[in-house]
């Protein structure tokens, strides 16, 4: 990637790089997503929810049309956090209305150990296709966010299957047969650390690890199945490229309590749910990370004067200084209307520039 | 209730009080539940969950079957946390596999003005027929807890309709209309001490207000629109009966990091889930409350050894000295051997008695 267009925002990546910025970049998660009445048009071109992941044209399509509506400071490929367990063979599908479904979900230690060692360029080339189609797409706007789900959190959803509300099974194997999940997750770092640097050396500029679900477990377990492999992930990362230093981020949804062992694993953000205090998080953390949060995703349910006193209430609750990423701290919402999502982009820019002023 | 039995184990009460006991007290939530053999027997009896909730007879025998089988500290009533709501005539189903219904969603102002006050004696006098039948039927071996939903829990299921993911409707509500929100919360918070108060008089002897819901808020909502309606409830019950203290326990999931605001609203003790480090929540709190849990749920899948071992640890985390009642982070789940159960509570008396020895 010797072509890269210069970056004409590069607030995103100063930010997380808590560099001085006019200001607050923000991004949303799941920006391209059923809330766009274009994307349920794309969508609904392509079939079913893989295929529009597979199809470079497609995914690059859903992935720039919130930048085309909204002011974001960042786009993020459009793809799914389970696309290395379905390419280690287990047959990932979305049954309507439903959440991700395994056709072939792991119950075995000989099933752990059969896994096979993916080449992402290969098995999970329509990715790396998409990322490359995405960035020439982009032309420099804005930088290109690549992502994959955490171990801990493909690993839950390989074991039972799906979705679940109890992680019966996964946290079954945890507790009767930890080294089967050990193995197991450390199987997922080895491939997830290869996706992600495959993401960046095909133009990734930013990486995202989701831990959707290590905030289900105890302190302790958290540590050891959870966090652990996300530092053994942040190690193997290329941290640059092209010149340019490739920021990383966590997010354990959840974890807001951890923030300080989160801190330590070398990202160079995290991100923090609604449910956390910025203020304290930010205190705890110090300088190590700059922080990506955190509003309440159905503030966007709420008339335009809740959304600007809200975010009014993010932004002070981090305060002044850089290191802020403005995002929800969840997905955004399928029914939440595109003219607040409007209103809350230019109300973290406006509201922001006071916080940035009197820094450079 | 001048006629009660002397309390045989009353080490529950003292827990909650934090008085000397010889080992640690523990229950389980959902203790009489599908993982039961017998309590399926009984269910499949009474036809659908309500029936079982209505009848004095087969609410007292699910109540008493898990203390035949093992040597539980305290009984619970068997009821659901949204009886209050269904006597407000919003008509509550349970459909199979799903979670509650109610026929008639609160959706407007004026159905939350129109909302009846009513009389627990009358509305829901067949939940203190039930109290009164298993207290006789306890004999005093063990004391009985009467419990409700917290009013935001009760609230979003009112304003849901049911279970949900999202919480669209009632955090709608909450950000685009808080005085209808508090309206609501306000009239389900006298409700809901009218309802204990009654519980207490017809024979419970410690109360539980379970707030499932309250940790999808953000900090400040949490003590906005739940915390605060807790506090109000707390402030009116009845505190002693029968020259007797009666304890009140407040627990809302997935609100460890909140420990001081909820240890401080003037409850005797604070349930715990197993996200929270049970040391760290202890220092928070200091002597203002007893904790009760905080074993994860899904230890019962693990082999004896591992149980065992979790169980020490907890103990451990909570250290010497008074004020733990076991228990686990959330209810159990349906599909443990109850077998598991049995090694889990002798677990808990055995290992538990060194932290007590050196107290009097």
């Amino acid at each position: 990637m010797s072509t890269a267009s210069p970056l004409v925002n590069d607030r995103f990546l100063r930010a997380l790089l808590r560099q001085p910025v006019d200001y607050t970049p923000l991004w949303i998660m799941r920006q391209a997503g059923r809330y766009l009445p274009e994307y349920r048009a794309t969508r609904s071109k392509a079939g079913d929810f893989m295929s529009l992941c597979r199809s470079a044209e497609l995914a690059c399509e859903v992935t720039l049309q919130p930048l085309e509506r909204f002011d974001l400071d960042a786009a993020i490929l459009f793809s799914d956090i389970l696309t290395v367990p379905d390419a280690m063979g287990l047959g990932l599908s979305f049954a309507a209305g439903e959440g991700p479904v395994f056709a072939h979900p792991l119950r075995s230690r000989a099933a752990i150990e059969k896994l096979p060692i993916i080449d992402p360029n290969l098995e999970l080339g329509y990715v790396m296709n998409a990322v490359r189609t995405i960035r020439h797409a982009l032309q420099g706007r804005v930088p290109l966010i690549g992502f994959s789900g955490s171990p801990w959190t493909l690993a839950t959803y390989m074991v039972e299957g799906g979705s679940t509300k109890e992680f019966a099974h996964i946290k079954g194997l945890m507790y009767s047969d930890p080294s089967s999940a050990h193995l197991l997750l450390d199987k997922l770092s080895r491939a997830v650390t290869d996706y992600l640097n495959a993401q960046v050396q095909s133009g990734a500029q930013a990486l995202m690890i989701f831990d959707t679900w290590g905030g289900v477990l105890s302190p302790d377990k958290y540590r050891e199945f959870s966090l652990r492999y996300m530092a053994q992930i942040v190690d193997g990362l290329i941290r640059e490229h092209d010149g340019r230093r490739v920021p990383v981020i966590v997010f354990t949804k959840g974890g807001g309590a951890w923030a300080q062992d989160i801190a330590a694993i070398g990202a160079d953000a995290m991100g923090v749910d609604w449910t956390s205090d910025l203020t304290a998080v930010r205190q705890q953390v110090g300088h190590l990370v700059a922080l990506q949060g955190n509003l309440d995703p159905s503030v966007l349910y709420a008339p335009e004067p809740v959304i600007e006193q809200e975010v009014a209430r993010v932004l002070a609750a981090f305060g002044h200084g850089n290191g802020h990423v403005f995002n929800l701290g969840h997905g955004i919402h399928q029914h939440v209307d595109p003219d607040r999502v409007r209103y809350l982009v230019d109300a973290v820019h406006r509201l922001s520039r006071p916080y940035h002023a009197a820094h450079s």
